[in-house]
């Protein structure tokens, strides 16, 4: 897959990624109207899916059919945003802006930014169970992927560490730690969700979980990197050491540099995951390079 | 079943209940340690656990084996009690007590409020997909249940409502749609989610939404008439009557005597819905006068 090709698919697949939230989510003017608008209104604003296209990906590197991992690839996406919903209010970290529009309780309130985020969660369960493409067993093993992910033990026990981590020192474990669960455990459940909707084998769904450990790890690094690389034009270099002491990120734990290391080892390591697989796997191995080379 | 067999069988199931729901649980010591002792703060709270025995309950009566309705039944209870942890936040009913202890974000503050609600609601479709009792098809149908009844369409829509109508007038229609939602849906999937672990027969299911139904709206106008006799033993008829007038409540639209009426039809047709069954179904006949009876 060259740089064009690959775009085009980026493209393509978020696009049917956005076509099926539409479809998903309850009509705006379903009562009560102002909790369905909240909801389309921070799910259907323009962002990368990256969730969604890794679930998409994986189905098709296991040679499954794309379209049985449609209804998983939005719940994923469903789930991420939930979880930017709450993490944004202003009790957690306090954000305006989110995808490029204002934060959710910022147009509708807190009150209705939490529902909204409540609703959200337990449809990316519903939709999962009222899709017909999926036979029950993968239905549950769906189900179980995405709770696992989203619960105490991932998503929400990272944001927990996070919260408690503000204004502290955190050793580089701890670092990892908060990463893995807030970041990493939604992106490996995407590829796994993926390879389950694939009906991967054994050995392949193995695979596909070291992959998406390792990008996922890529991701908040390079997340942290872009963050820094803000800062510096902005601020200038000083201001972004005081800024970051405090904050856990790989940069501000073990340096740029040593950052910068790291993440080309884990892609690296991911790409070396694929090598089972054939070009049906050239997309994943196209998001590893993109996760590096991402500007935004 | 008298009134002794009746409080054994209510203590009985009860324990039952809070036993699984402390298995259920992630240990307290576990990191992040303060969102496991937030969620089981909440959750193991001394509490009535009417959803989980009407699942059991209703599991019972089309002739299951209750012990398939267990993980639905702790799944009912742990929905339940996000929803009340939420709604308790100060930027919506802003409550400092419940069951009878200090409310979640009292003890552990808003953030953690807000994500020990999140991990509550993930764990309760995790419980459901991890249960060896029941089957994938009964998994999906009860994830299917519990997230429409959880969400914008059930229990989240009935909070919002009820969010959007504080402090105007409401009609009567209105009080029986936020009732419907935010009490009932989740009193109807209770029933049904029974039904389903118990492989109910479609006439069966039927009936028995019927009944969740009826005992839904009737469990909440009794709620509403316990709070107004409350308030008259502490403040008197006067004050009762603007107390109550700007909120969505039956006595509050419909007069006292009209409420306590359609509370008592109520119950009667939810007996007559369980006509099709024989003794089985005794525990539900019994929770439904239980329902017109109770003092708290």
């Amino acid at each position: 897959m060259d740089d064009t090709e690959f775009t085009d698919y980026l493209r393509q697949k978020r696009e049917l990624i956005d076509s099926n939230l539409d479809r998903l989510l309850p009509p705006e003017n379903e009562a009560p109207p102002i909790i369905h608008r909240a909801m389309r209104y921070s799910i259907l604003a323009a962002a990368k899916r990256i969730r969604p296209i890794l679930c998409l990906a994986a189905c098709r590197a296991v040679g499954g059919d794309e379209a049985d991992a449609v209804a998983p690839a939005c719940a994923l996406e469903l789930i991420h945003t939930y979880s930017l919903i709450h993490d944004d209010l202003p009790i957690m970290d306090d954000d305006d802006f989110r995808r490029g529009i204002p934060t959710s309780h910022k147009v509708f309130g807190e009150g209705t930014a939490i529902l909204a985020g409540d609703a959200i969660l337990s449809l990316a369960f519903e939709i999962i169970a009222r899709d017909e493409k999926i036979t029950d067993w993968q239905c549950r093993r769906l189900v179980e992927e995405l709770g696992r992910a989203a619960g105490s033990r991932g998503l929400v026990g990272g944001q927990q560490a996070d919260l408690e981590s503000q204004g502290k020192k955190v050793s580089a474990q701890k670092v990892e730690y908060i990463h893995s669960r807030k970041t990493g455990a939604l992106i490996t459940a995407a590829v796994r969700c993926g390879a389950i909707a694939g009906k991967a084998a054994a050995e392949q769904l193995d695979a596909l979980t070291d992959y998406g450990e390792k990008i996922g790890l890529a991701f908040q690094i390079k997340d942290d990197l872009l963050d820094i690389q803000g800062l510096e034009e902005k601020l200038g270099k000083a201001t972004r050491q005081d800024e970051k002491l405090n904050k856990a990120t790989y940069p501000a734990i073990l340096g740029l540099e040593k950052s910068r290391l790291i993440l080309r080892e884990l892609l690296e390591e991911a790409l070396e995951k694929l090598s089972i697989f054939g070009t049906e796997a050239d997309p994943l191995r196209s998001i590893a390079r993109f996760i590096g080379e991402r500007e935004a």
